[in-house]
C-alpha cells in the first residue's frame, strides 16, 4: 500500500526501509532535509514539507508519525490538520502517552479523520527487520492497515488491541514490565559481580539463555553487552528513561493497582541520574544530630 | 557414564529419563520404593537403600542428589558419608542455599570426596528434555562429569561456574532475577486487567512474544496460562516461594548491594500468603486515632 | 474577626468550636441543615444557604471551606462565585490537591478574589484545640488572616508557606511522609508480633515514647491503640487512603525525585484493600507452568 | 549501686556521667587509658585492665559493656569470662545483633553468670541525661538492676522486654522503624526542595513540630539541621548504617513478614554509598543494545 512517513530518526528510517523491502510505496519526510535525501536514496519517495508529503499521497491517505512523544507529536498534528481530508488516517507510531492519544483521537474524530496508535516494540532492529506492533484503531481502519502491519512485523507480531489509545496503553505497560525486568537483571548481576566467586558474567548470561526459566531477549542482549565489555568498565551506570515507566507508575496509582516493583525501578533510574541525593543529605544530617554519626563534607 | 540418582520427585525422575535416553547407566533410589519401581520400569537400575545404591556403582562413584533443600540434603549426606570412598563424587542438583553448600563442600573435602553443586533451571520439562545447568566443582571433577552435563542439558546449556558453592550461588541469583521478572509481569497484567480497555490478555502475551523487547520463556508461559483461564478466575493469587528469592535478598543485604526490586518481590509473595496483615491493622488503628478514619471490624 | 465556615464535618465543626472559643464570629453553613443547627447551638451564627452565609458577612469577607477534596470543592466554589465581591477571600482548608489549588487560585485571581489554601494537620483533636496550619496566600492577605491562624493553631503551629498552592503542597508532602512513617511503624510492630518473644506491644510503644529516637505523636497513638486492643484483634488490616500519599507519589514521579518508600507505602495500602491480587494470580500461574508448583483454587 | 563500665566511647562515657550524677559508684575501663583517666576526673573509679575492673567490684558484680557490636563484644566477653564468678552479671548495652545475644546468653547461662541485654536509644544526649532502655533479662536480675535503669533513663523510659535477647530484638526493630521514618522524611524534604515553591525548610520542619501528625523528635532534629545549613549544602548525602536496619530486614525475611519500606530504606543507604552502580551499568548497557539509547562513558 501507500504510506506517508513523518520522522526519520533511528526508528522511523528503519521502518521506511522495512516497508520498502515489503513493496510498499513510502513518501518520507523529515524536518531536516538530509534524512529525506537518504530515504530517497533508499528508494522512498521524498517530501521536503508536510504539504508536499500530503500532496504526494492519494486519498484516503495514511500517514505514519514517528516523532518524539509529547509536544513534537502535537506540533506535527497541528500542521497536518489543515492539509488532510475526511477519511484520511493518521498513525502515531511513537511512544506517546496513551492519555494524550485518547485526547487526540477524540479531537480528530470530529474532523472525520481516523486516528490510529501503534505501540512499536523490538528496538531499532525490530523496526528494520520485523517489529512487534500493538495497534489501537477502529475496526475498519485496522482491517485496512492490517496488510502493512503484517508485513513490517515479525510473524505473529501484531495485534489489534482495541479502540484508539489502547495500542499505546498496551505498549506503555510493556515498557513498565521492561523496567522491572531490567532492574531485576541489573540487581542480579550486581550481586554476581560483588559475590565471592570471580564469575564470567558473559558466560553466565549465555548459559541462562540456554534452557533457563529467565531466558529471553533481554538476557541475550546481556550476553552481547558483556562480550564487548566484561565488567562494563567503559560505561557509567546512569539509567535514563523516556517516560513509559513513569506513566505506568502513574497509571497504577490512578487505578489503585499495587505496582511497587515497576515503580521502584523508575525511582532507581531517577537515583542513578543524581550526583548526590537531597534525601540522603537529610538522613545523614539527622543521623549526625541524634547519634553523632559523622557526615561527609560536600 | 554411570550415575547414582537419589530422589525421584518431579525433577529427579525426569532427570533419570533424560540420562537414560542419552545412554547413561542410572542407579535410581527413592525413599518410597514405588518410585524406584517406576524408575526400574523406565530402564534404570534400581536400589531400595542407599547401601544398595552405593554397592551397585563402581568406584569412583558419582551420586546425584535431587532432594529438597535444607535438612533432607543434610540427612541424605549423613547417611551416604560412611558408605562412600575417597575419590567418589557427590552432586547436589537441588536448590540448596549456596551457604550450606560451602559448608558441606568443606566437610566433604576432609573426606577426600568431591562435592559438586549443580543449579538446575528449566523446570520439569527442562529436566526431562534439556535443562540449564550451573555447576560448581573442582576443575578435574567438572571435566569428568562434563559429558553427562552436556547430554542432559540443552545445547549450550551448561557452565562451569567455579569452585563448589558457585553453582548454587549462580542458580540462586537466577531465581532472584526470576522473582523480580515475575512480579513485574504480574503487576503489568494487573494494570492491563484493571485499565479501561477490555483486553484479551492471552493475545497480548502472544504478541509480546513475537518481536517485543520483553519476549522470553516466562511470557510464553503467560500466554499458555491465559489460554486455559483467560482471567485466571480459577486460581487464587497466593504466591508461595521456596527460598532462593529470600536467599538472594539476604545475600544482597550481606554484600551491601541495593536490591529493592528483587526483595520487594519476595515481600509481595509473603503478603499474598497472609489473609490479613498486622502492619495493616497498626496503620488502620493509627489512622483511626488521629483522623477518626473508620476501621473495618474483624 | 469574622469568618464564614462552609462544611461542618468532623474537622469543620471542630474548627468552628475552636474559632468561637477564641472570640471570633463564625457564620456556619452545611448542606444538611441539622449540622448548621448544632453550630448555632454552639454559639455560631448559622446560615441555611450559601446566599445567606454571604449576606451575613460584612465585606471584605473571608470564607473558609472545609469540604471534601475534588468535585465538592469545585461545586462549592462555583456556587460561591456569583455571590462574592472583589476583595473577598476564599480559604480552602481541606486536603485539596495542590495542582487543583493552583488552577483555582488562577481563576479567582481574575475575579480579584483572594484564594488562600490552608493545609491543616493535627487531626480532629487539633482542629478543636490547636491545629498545625500551612497557609499559601498573598502576603497582604496572609497578614490579614494571621490573627485567626494564630488563635486556632497550637503555639508556633502556623506558617506562611508562600503563594497560593504552596500550603496544600506542603501539607501533601507532610501526609506523604506520614504514609511512610505509618508503614514503617506497621512493619516494625508486625515483626515484633511475629518474633519469638511474647511482647507487650503497648508497653513497647510506651517506652519508645520516653526518650527514644522514634518518639512522636504517632507512637503515642500506637500506645493508645494497643491499650484498647492489645493484639488489634478487633479490626481488619485494611488501610484506606484519601489521596495525599498518592499525589505525593505522582509529584515525586513528575519531579524526578526517588521516593520508593512513600510510594511503596501507598501501594501497600492498595494491596490491603484487595481480597485477592491479579498480579498474584499471574505469578502463581507462571510458577505452576514452569515448575509444576501447586496453585490454590479460587 | 555499684557498676563496672567497659567502653568509654561517646555513649559509654555519657552513661558513666549519667550514673555518677545519680549517685552510683562506677568503675570505668577503656582499652586506651586516656579515656579511663577522663572518667576518673569525672568522679568514677578507674581501671586500667579488665582484671583491675573486676577486682574493684564486690560480688555479685554487674558489668555494663558499651563496646561496638560484633567481634569487640565477643573479645571482651572472652577476656571477662575467666575473671567473673557465678552470680555476676554481664550487661551488653550496645547495639548487638539479638541473634548473637541469644547465643551468648546461652553460653553464659552454663557459667551461671547472668547475661542481660539492654537496647539503648536516645542518642548521646539520651545516654547523658536520660535514655530509653529496653532490657532483656531474667526476672530476678531485672529487678536487681531496675533502680539503675530507672535512674539513667528518662521518666518512663525503661522496660523489661522479656528474657535475654529480647532487649536487643526490640531495639533492633526500633532502629528498623527509624530507618523507614528517616527515609520517608528524606524523600519528603527532597520533594519540597525540588518543587516549584521556594520553601524555607527549617520553617517547615518547625511548623510540623507544632501540632502536626508527624511531629516527633526526628522532626525536631530536622529543624536543627536546617537551622545550621538551610539547604544542607555543606554535607554529602551518603547514609552510612550500623547494622540494625539490615538485621531487621533479615529478620523480616526469616519471619515471612512483608517489610518493603524498612528494607528499601536499607537499600537506599547502600545506594548512597556507591559512586556508581553496577546494576545501573547493566541497565544502561541493555537499553543501548535494544534501543540504541546513548550510554555515558565512564
Amino acid at each position: 500500500m501507500e504510506i506517508g512517513l513523518v520522522g526519520l530518526g533511528k526508528m522511523g528510517f528503519n521502518l521506511v526501509l522495512n516497508m520498502l523491502e515489503k513493496g510498499h510505496r513510502v513518501v518520507a519526510y523529515n524536518r531536516s532535509p538530509e534524512k529525506t535525501g537518504k530515504a530517497i536514496a533508499a528508494g522512498a519517495a521524498g517530501a521536503y514539507s508536510l504539504t508536499e508529503l500530503v500532496e504526494k499521497l492519494a486519498p484516503p491517505r495514511a500517514i505514519w508519525l514517528m516523532v518524539p512523544a509529547g509536544a513534537p507529536v502535537d506540533e506535527t498534528l497541528e500542521k497536518l490538520a489543515p492539509l488532510l481530508s475526511p477519511g484520511d488516517t493518521v498513525i502515531d507510531g511513537g511512544n506517546s502517552d496513551y492519555r494524550d492519544t485518547l485526547r487526540r483521537a477524540k479531537e480528530w474524530q470530529k474532523k472525520n479523520i481516523n486516528f490510529v496508535d501503534v505501540g512499536t516494540s523490538g528496538g531499532t532492529e525490530g523496526a528494520r527487520h520485523g517489529a512487534c506492533l500493538m495497534a489501537g484503531a477502529g475496526g475498519e481502519i485496522f482491517a485496512r492497515l492490517e496488510p502493512l502491519f503484517k508485513d513490517i512485523s515479525v510473524p505473529g507480531g501484531y495485534i489489534h488491541t482495541g479502540p484508539p489509545g489502547s495500542g499505546h496503553f498496551v505498549k506503555m505497560v510493556h515498557n513498565g514490565i521492561e523496567y522491572g525486568m531490567l532492574q531485576a537483571i541489573g540487581e542480579g548481576f550486581e550481586i554476581l559481580e560483588r559475590g565471592q566467586f570471580n564469575l564470567n558474567l558473559q558466560a553466565v548470561a549465555r548459559v541462562w539463555n540456554h534452557g533457563s526459566v529467565i531466558r529471553g531477549w533481554l538476557m541475550e542482549l546481556a550476553e552481547k553487552a558483556f562480550a564487548g565489555d566484561p565488567r562494563l568498565d567503559k560505561i557509567k551506570g546512569v539509567m535514563h528513561s523516556s517516560g513509559e515507566g513513569l506513566w505506568t507508575a502513574e497509571t497504577a496509582l490512578a487505578l489503585g493497582v499495587p505496582a511497587p516493583v515497576i515503580t521502584t525501578s523508575v525511582f532507581m533510574r531517577f537515583r542513578s541520574e543524581q550526583e548526590d541525593s537531597f534525601a540522603g543529605k537529610v538522613v545523614a544530617a539527622l543521623r549526625n544530630q541524634f547519634g553523632g554519626h559523622k557526615v561527609e563534607q560536600a
